[in-house]
C-alpha cells in the first residue's frame, strides 16, 4: 500500500475508542477510489488538516455539545481544500475553500458550510488557526466572556498553542496584562520576545505555581481556561473577585477516562471560591457566537496586517502522520498551531 | 442575671470559632449598661434581628467577601429598631429604621446606613427578609445571573426559607416554571399550596434525585443556588445547555469544617460539564448590584400588593433565644424567613 498514489483517497477511520491517551492501534488508515461528484457537488482535494484537541472528545462515546463520532466512521476536521472538479454553481475548479472534510485526501460536498479563501489575502492555511476557528475562539470567548479590562491580568495556559496565543496577544490589544503559561524554555522564549507577553511561567518548573503567583503580583482578573489540570490548581488561588473564566477546553483531563479521580474532593472547595470571590466560570463553543465573526475576520486581519498579531504554524506533511501529531498535540509537543499539510498547494 | 431588664443592655459575643455546626458555648450572653448617644449619634432599641446563613461565615476565620468576626466582637446582624433618643439631625426619636446593629437590644449610630421605614407601607419586618437583603438577593441574582425566560425551569433549593421563596415567585412572574426544594410535607405543602410553585420535591424523599429529575421533564434551565451538597449533585445532571446557576449560598457546607472531604475529585466532572454544557456558574453577593435596590423595592411592593408576592416569617421571641434559633437555621428547621423578635413594636 502507498500513500503516495494521489489518485487514489486516503482516509484515517476511528477504529476504536481510546479509554486515556489514543493510540495507533484506535485508527484505521484505508484507501479507496476517489469518489466521482454527483450533480450539485464538488470534489474537494484537502491541502491542510487542522488538527484541534477537541477531536479527543468526538472519540469518546459520553455525550458533549456535539455527536460521538461511529466507529468506522472518518476522523473530524477542519480542512483547507481545493476544489478539483464542481457540478455545483457557486464553487469552479481551482477554487480553494474552508471546508470540514475530515482525516482524508479527496472528499465530496454539497457546498453546505463551504467558505471561499481569497488565497492572496493570507496564507490559506491560516484559515485554520489565527484566522479560524482557534483564533475566532479565543476572541469570542476572550472579549464577551472575559472582557478583560485595561490594566487587568489575563492568565492563558497552551499560551503558544493555536487559542493561547491570540488571546494573550488580544488581551494586549485591549490594554491588560498577558501572562502566559507554556511548557519548555523554547515555547517560553517565543512567547516573550516574539508575541510580547507580559509575562511567561514554565509549567515543567517544578516550583511553577509559586512563579505563576509571582507574574501575577495583582492577582488574576481573567484566566482563559483550556488546560485544566494542574494549570488550574495553580490558578485557582490567584483569582481575584470578580475574576472571569472562560472555559473552552481542558486538554489535561482529556486522556483521563471517565470515572472520577480519587480524592480529596475539591468541588466544595471551588464552590465556595465562587460564591466568596463573586466568580464567574462560563463554558463556551465558538459556534454559539456566530455573529460576532464578521467582526472577528475584520479585526484580526487589521491586527495581523499592523503586526499586532503574529503566529506560529507548526506543519507536519503527510496525513498519515496525523494520529501520531495528534497523539503530540494531546501531550503539548507541537509547537503552534498544528497543521497537518495533506497536499501541496 | 434577667433577660428582661429592659433598661440594660444585652449583647450576644462571638465567644470562639464553631470548627462545624455552632454550639451554646460558641456565643456569649453579656449584660452592660444601655449606652448613651454622643453628639450626632442615636440610640437604637432592636425591635427585630434577622438570621442569615452568612453569618456563619462570619464565625469563621477564613477569608471571604467580609473580614471575620474577631472573637469578642457583638454578632453581626441586620436588624428594625426605634431611635429611643437622637443627637443627630437626620433622626428623631420614635423613627423607625433599618439598621445593622448586630445580636444586642441596644446601640449607638452615627447615621451611616441606617434607613427609615414607614410603618404604614408594611410590617417593618420585611425589611429583613421579602422587602430586604434576602428579597433583593433573590431579585438580583435571578434577573440579572439566572435571566429566567418564559417557558424555563428554575430550581431552587430551601425554597420556603426567606430567598428561595422569592426566587421561584419571580421566576413565575417572569413565566418560567418554579421547581421547589424543601425538607418536609409541611414546607411542601406551603410552596405548592401557598405561593404557587409548579412543583416541588421533598429533598427527605429517599429517592429524591429521581423525583426532582421527574419534576424537570424539559431539563433545569436555572438553578439558583444556595444550598450545595446533595441537592447540587442531583441538580447537576439535569442541566440544560447554556443553564445559569446563581450561587449565592452553600448552607449545606458551612458546617462542613475547612478540610476538603473525602473523594472521589468531582471537581474535573464539574469542568467537563461546564464545557460540554456551556454552563455559567457564577457566584455573586447582593451588594454587587446596589444601583437595583429602588427598582427592586418598587417592584416586590406591587408584587405584594398584587398578591403575586406572598411571604412567610418564623419568628422567634427573645434575643437570648437567638443561638439555638441560628442553629436550627443551618439545619432547615425554620419555616419561613427567621426573625429575632428583641423587643416589641
Amino acid at each position: 500500500m502507498s500513500h503516495d498514489t494521489s489518485d487514489r483517497n486516503l482516509r484515517i477511520l476511528l477504529a476504536s475508542r481510546p479509554e486515556r491517551a489514543p493510540s495507533a492501534e484506535n485508527f484505521t488508515l484505508e484507501e479507496a477510489p476517489v469518489p466521482e461528484p454527483g450533480e450539485g457537488e464538488v470534489l474537494l482535494k484537502v491541502l491542510y488538516l487542522s488538527l484541534d484537541p477537541y477531536m479527543r472528545g468526538r472519540m469518546s462515546s459520553a455525550k458533549s455539545y456535539a455527536r460521538p463520532l461511529e466507529i468506522g466512521e472518518v476522523m473530524e476536521g477542519g480542512t483547507v481544500a481545493r476544489v478539483m472538479a464542481s457540478r455545483h454553481p457557486g464553487f469552479a475548479e481551482g477554487d480553494i475553500v474552508l471546508s470540514y472534510s475530515g482525516w482524508q485526501r479527496f472528499a465530496l460536498s454539497d457546498g453546505t458550510g463551504l467558505q471561499k479563501l481569497d488565497p492572496a489575502r493570507a496564507p490559506v492555511s491560516t484559515a485554520l488557526g489565527v484566522l479560524g476557528m482557534p483564533g475566532f475562539t479565543a476572541y469570542a470567548g476572550l472579549l464577551t466572556i472575559g472582557k478583560p479590562k485595561p490594566g487587568e491580568t489575563v492568565v492563558v495556559a497552551a499560551a503558544s498553542g493555536a487559542v493561547g496565543s491570540v488571546v494573550g496577544q488580544i488581551a494586549r490589544i485591549k490594554g491588560a496584562r498577558a501572562v502566559g503559561i507554556a511548557g519548555g524554555p523554547e515555547k517560553c522564549a517565543f512567547l516573550r520576545d516574539e508575541l510580547g507577553f507580559d509575562a511567561v511561567v514554565d509549567h515543567h518548573a517544578a516550583d511553577f505555581a509559586e512563579q505563576l503567583a509571582a507574574a501575577c503580583p495583582d492577582g488574576i482578573d481573567v484566566y482563559f481556561e483550556n488546560v485544566g489540570g494542574k494549570v488550574w490548581e495553580a490558578v485557582f488561588p490567584l483569582l481575584n473577585t470578580y475574576a472571569r473564566v472562560p472555559v473552552c477546553g481542558l486538554i489535561a483531563q482529556y486522556n483521563l477516562g471517565d470515572a472520577p479521580p480519587a480524592g480529596p474532593d475539591r468541588l466544595p472547595g471551588l464552590m465556595r471560591q465562587v460564591l466568596t470571590r463573586s466568580l464567574t466560570i462560563r463554558g463556551f463553543i465558538q459556534t454559539e457566537f456566530a455573529d460576532q465573526r464578521p467582526a472577528f475576520l475584520e479585526e484580526a486581519a487589521g491586527w495581523i496586517a499592523s503586526g499586532q498579531l503574529r503566529y506560529r504554524e507548526d506543519i507536519v506533511d503527510g496525513l498519515e502522520n496525523a494520529p501520531e501529531a495528534f497523539r503530540g498535540l494531546l501531550e503539548g509537543r507541537n509547537f503552534g498551531k498544528l497543521v497537518i499539510r495533506v497536499a501541496a498547494e
